[in-house]
């Protein structure tokens, strides 16, 4: 977590004030995860980590500021993992259930593990955060692109539009992927976790018309 | 509306009991609809409907038990838009469509022109009230009743299990079923509501193999 970490922290601004929003980050991420996000104010984050409130606010504009880190960085390790999972896998059916199962593996883990940080991500979803909204972009990307490649290579049909069915491809996965109602769609989710993908995968199939 | 009320309120009992039960459940609907499920106790809904509490008692053994009634008269009034939508419709890939369009432009109506109601549909959805259970059963089974038909005439495949495939079919349908989970997947409806029916479809053909 330490690199992505970093690297979301990095605005280009000096190492000294990095230092102190990614020390701002690391204690908010424990606070948050130990009381929750929606009812903890920055009196009480600064009182916590030993902060002045004041000192919190040079480098964080809002309580919602800190959160966007945390989020992103919650995002971008569940993104990582599913691309390191992808990585070395070839068939373009195979690239797509890895993606699916991941992806809702990643999701529903963070929200059995860490529930009072789940909150954080709630609030990103039902308030569409710039965090969140990014990483649905990069996950729809990501569908568009696979679908890309599967078709290049005659594994996927090519009749109908790439961009209509990669969206509609990525809205079979939404429901997974948001953190709001992911939880109320677990049950069935773990009953039949593959129903979904092998559906998806039977209406990308090439046939002769 | 009164018909499937009178259908859903008739117990067997004597029309004494049965008419007080109505009246009950069109003051309590009127009731929630105004003030909201959630912060209505009981003796709140006996004050505003001019019943003592131990009268209201006799009829209802609890708030959920009214809450019960006006949900499953709510869901039986999707259901039956549903089936008089599918009326005359013989094609079964139209079917499908009907459904999911149909079933999807309910909810949000529901949700959208009767918010204050809508909460009693979230709180039957969350904690998986029988109405709500039956409800979800018997849309499923309309599923696979349609994936049936069109598996018969040679329109859709035969190859894979009905039953899994049907299940599957309603796992994409499900979240814009779910009453929690409809409002937070609204936008992405509007935006590409045919997307969705079309990928069921097309993983529903039949082909040469």
């Amino acid at each position: 977590m330490s690199t992505s970490t970093s690297a979301a922290l990095d605005g280009g601004r000096g190492p000294a004030e990095h230092d102190v929003r990614t020390q701002i980050i690391v204690a908010a991420t424990a606070h948050f995860s130990h009381y929750g996000y929606d009812k903890t104010t920055v009196s009480d984050l600064a009182k916590a980590i030993g902060f002045s409130k004041a000192y919190i606010y040079k480098f964080f504009a809002s309580k919602q500021a800190i959160g966007e880190v945390i989020c992103a960085n919650c995002l971008g390790q569940i993104e990582s993992e599913v691309r390191q999972a992808l990585q070395g896998v070839q068939a373009p059916d195979d690239r797509l259930r890895v993606l699916f199962t991941v992806i809702v593996e990643a999701g529903l883990r963070l929200f059995l593990q860490d529930r009072r940080l789940y909150e954080i991500a709630v609030a990103a979803a039902t308030d569409q955060w710039p965090s969140a909204k990014a990483y649905q972009d990069r996950i729809g990307q990501l569908v568009e692109d696979i679908i890309k490649e599967g078709r290049a290579c005659g594994a996927f049909e090519s009749r109908t539009s790439l961009e209509e069915t990669g969206r509609a491809v990525y809205q079979v996965l939404l429901p997974y992927l948001n953190p709001v109602t992911l939880p109320h769609l677990a049950p069935l989710h773990e009953e039949a976790p593959k129903a979904l993908q092998e559906l998806v995968l039977r209406s990308l199939q090439p046939h002769q018309w």
